[in-house]
């Protein structure tokens, strides 16, 4: 798409003082600005960018209440040196592992079943609090719609589902460095629909699919269902797959496709950059393998601009783009959304003979929110409130743990990605925390072979409370006693 | 199940006077009492019954109302003779077919599409009219939950599903016949996702399953894109499938699942005799092969007590029920269910990977309205009007068609089934039809092996009015000119 486009969208989604904040987060985070170094003076930077002293001023306000940067009393500000800021990233696999099957090592069910039990504090599921989602409000307009158009929400919302939702979407797929049109879209039940009609679409059963390593445990649960293999690939912590062992594992493989998550990876939380996203989709469509991309936390940037899909940068319609309301404006309400590309027909015919019709109300809902009710502010709201809640809990985190873990450093989403040390088994740590009514998620989920053995993710989807500083710090004591 | 809590069931969902009208209708349709037969004074019935006399009046009322019977000044009530009552019954087929794969045959979009088109008079999707379903009061229900338990409208509805739509369930399966435990149940997403599970639960693609014929379209769509092959055996027009030409078929093929609609079947309408589901379940249960029974309509008996379901006599849990509250509450809400036996675990497993959850507000408001909102007393209200409205279809029907059709005799649901002269092309007629902006459904949908050429299905879900009046006209006059 024309870069003018892309440009426009952003300027609408953002204000110019958080598009300032971020490019200034960007330098901070990529030690442009080091810890210690001072900050220009409000003015100076007002000046530098063309933008009002009160514009500037709005900027720095945010850093500060991120933690980013502090004020220090007649002297001006100063980037801050924070403790997690030493800490490293988690280690990520280096070599090809071999194309596995999986074990049916499964503690998904407890840990979903946990999310919605408030005797447990969720740090397992990775689901934002209720209260930053605007459920009345959407609860409101199902009512709205069901008083307008009776019989509409009681009717089949058949495929390719809600004209109105897929419409919004072509709009938004601008701000994603696409130009997708109402019609390359087809509504589906939540994300886990999208991804599953795509493999099916694109897989047989004893296929092989590239996947992360470590990857979302969805999608290890969704290929042993279809009986597809996989083959893990490694990922950097801050860049996504490696791309040069991609281009290897493909040389001595037969794949049948790739599941990636190029923005704000799922546990890891990197963002794959648009030469890496252009490079994998060339690459693959080289090969005639369909790429399916999970794009659910693509919307979760903490600060700058949204990123591209590697969608846009698909040459033949071979990508298969899966997204979802569900962690943006409500997991339960079950809408998602694929872009299929020129695998449509399959996936408009899977959809029919799979569920047929989506949740109208909930779908329409969706829809008129995404168009008339504030979607963008509420987006604003939610990266604001995502990027405080990960900072607080790498804070604590680094303040509870032994020394050596390693963190993951989230551009996006609400997802933290820790290796403790060696000797802690996380299954052991999952069962410990749970005794003590803490949720977490471990790590072998998260792996197609049983690895990350001493990993976990935790969730930071939930405003930050004592309740929560005092399970960090639980979990503390239990990961100190397993490495004893 | 005891026979005791199966008649406690009954009476609490059937007022006596119409347990009792249903017996009479019985009566009638099975001949025991023809046409121009006395019926006995409502003195008389009232002493024979052990019933008050305004019970027995009821009962009369109520035949009356439903054309059933007439009063003659002074001389008492008459059976009623109607030229309906004189039209055959559409012809089923009597020889075993060959196994099929499916011609891609599908004008199912359009007519899916066409029923939510104001333009389209909608006889052709199997669908009950908005005016006749609870559609505001659901979406009130789904409002005040919203306000009460804000977060877990938002939460996931995991499987198994609801547990307090899952208790209902259990409480409503005495009535079936069962007595089946909330655990019994998976919630889905309607009921194309049950049938769709359940075929992926017992088979392979290449295996072939035991459908009857005609068999609802929906199934064949879902057989094929399973690439599962289809075996139709013939069924009668008011006991269903002919197990005589069942056993036969077992003896010669091998065959991995049935698929089946006792109760109330579409497109003809026959509902299966008890003793005739007691043999189906035992043959094939004997052979190790698991039964999908479809029961969307068994809730939906013109008069007289739910029938019961195969499940019913289910000797070794290999029947998978599946259901949905489409037809009786909203289409749109997409909340079905399955109790899949001894297939349990691999429907859970297929549930979380395939759609993970259900829309969690509209599977709430349906488990309120079950429970507290008057859901008997609305099935009442439907069973009533869709009695009344295939009654006048049948009478208008039989008024303008050819004489020499066939016409189904539905104690349940709201479809007709109907035979039109050989030299009829149904897909022409389809054409031509919508043309004139009615939609009705060609035959061959409902075949495996594009028979049914000279059929049509007539959806009766809408109340009477003029519009469907003139339309039938209509349609009449088309056939008049394709069967000349």
């Amino acid at each position: 798409m024309p870069a003018t486009a892309r440009a426009t969208a952003t300027k609408t989604t953002l204000p110019i003082y958080q598009q300032l904040a971020g490019v200034l987060e960007e330098m901070i985070q990529s030690k442009s600005l080091r810890p210690g170094d001072r900050m220009p003076s409000v003015r100076q930077f007002s000046r530098q960018q063309g933008v009002s002293i009160p514009t500037a001023m709005s900027a720095y306000a945010s850093l500060e209440t991120r933690g980013l940067i502090e004020a220090r009393p007649k002297s001006g500000f100063f980037v801050r040196l924070r403790e997690s800021d030493l800490v490293r990233n988690p280690w990520s696999q280096s070599k090809i592992s071999k194309i596995t099957d999986f074990a049916n090592l499964d503690p998904l069910h407890s840990i979903m079943a946990d999310h919605s039990n408030p005797k447990f504090v969720p740090l397992g599921a990775g689901l934002p609090s209720a209260s930053l989602l605007p459920g009345l409000k959407l609860a409101r307009l199902m009512g709205s719609i069901a008083r307008r158009l009776p019989s509409a929400g009681l009717d089949y919302d058949i495929a390719p589902g809600s004209e109105m939702l897929r419409r919004e979407l072509a709009r938004r797929s601008l701000d994603w460095g696409c130009h997708l049109k109402a019609e390359d879209f087809i509504i589906t039940n939540g994300g886990t629909e999208a991804v599953s009609l795509a493999l099916r679409a694109v897989t047989e059963p004893g296929d092989t699919v590239i996947v992360e390593t470590p990857t979302y445990f969805g999608f290890s649960n969704i290929l042993r269902e279809l009986r597809l293999k996989a083959l893990p690939i490694p990922i950097d912590a801050t860049t996504g797959i490696d791309i040069d062992a991609l281009g290897t594992a493909l040389k001595t493989n037969r794949v049948a496709a790739a599941i990636l998550i190029p923005n704000f990876h799922n546990p890891m939380g990197c963002l794959m950059p648009d030469d890496h996203k252009k490079e994998v989709a060339t690459l693959l469509a080289e090969q005639g393998i369909p790429i399916i991309e999970d794009d659910i936390y693509g919307d979760l940037r903490h600060s700058g601009a949204r990123p591209r899909c590697l969608k846009a940068f698909d040459p033949d319609g071979s990508v298969l783009l899966c997204s979802t309301f569900s962690k943006v404006l409500a997991p339960g309400y079950r809408v998602g959304y694929i872009a299929p590309g020129r695998y449509r027909d399959r996936i408009h015919k899977l959809k029919d003979t799979s569920t047929m019709a989506n949740a109208t109300l909930p779908t329409l809902a969706v829809a008129e929110f995404v168009k008339h009710g504030g979607y963008d502010r509420h987006l604003r709201h939610l990266q604001h409130a995502f990027s405080h809640q990960v900072q607080r809990m790498r804070e604590a985190i680094v303040q509870t743990f032994p020394e050596n873990i390693g963190l993951s450093r989230p551009q996006g989403n609400f997802l933290l990605w820790c290796e403790l040390p060696k000797q802690v088994d996380s299954l052991e740590l999952f069962k410990r925390a749970r005794a003590a009514n803490i949720s977490v998620a471990p790590g072998p989920l998260f792996s197609s072979d049983g690895g990350y053995k001493n990993f976990i993710r935790i969730n930071c989807g939930h405003p930050w409370t004592p309740t929560i500083e005092r399970s960090i710090g639980i979990l503390g004591h239990l990961v100190h006693q397993l490495a004893r």
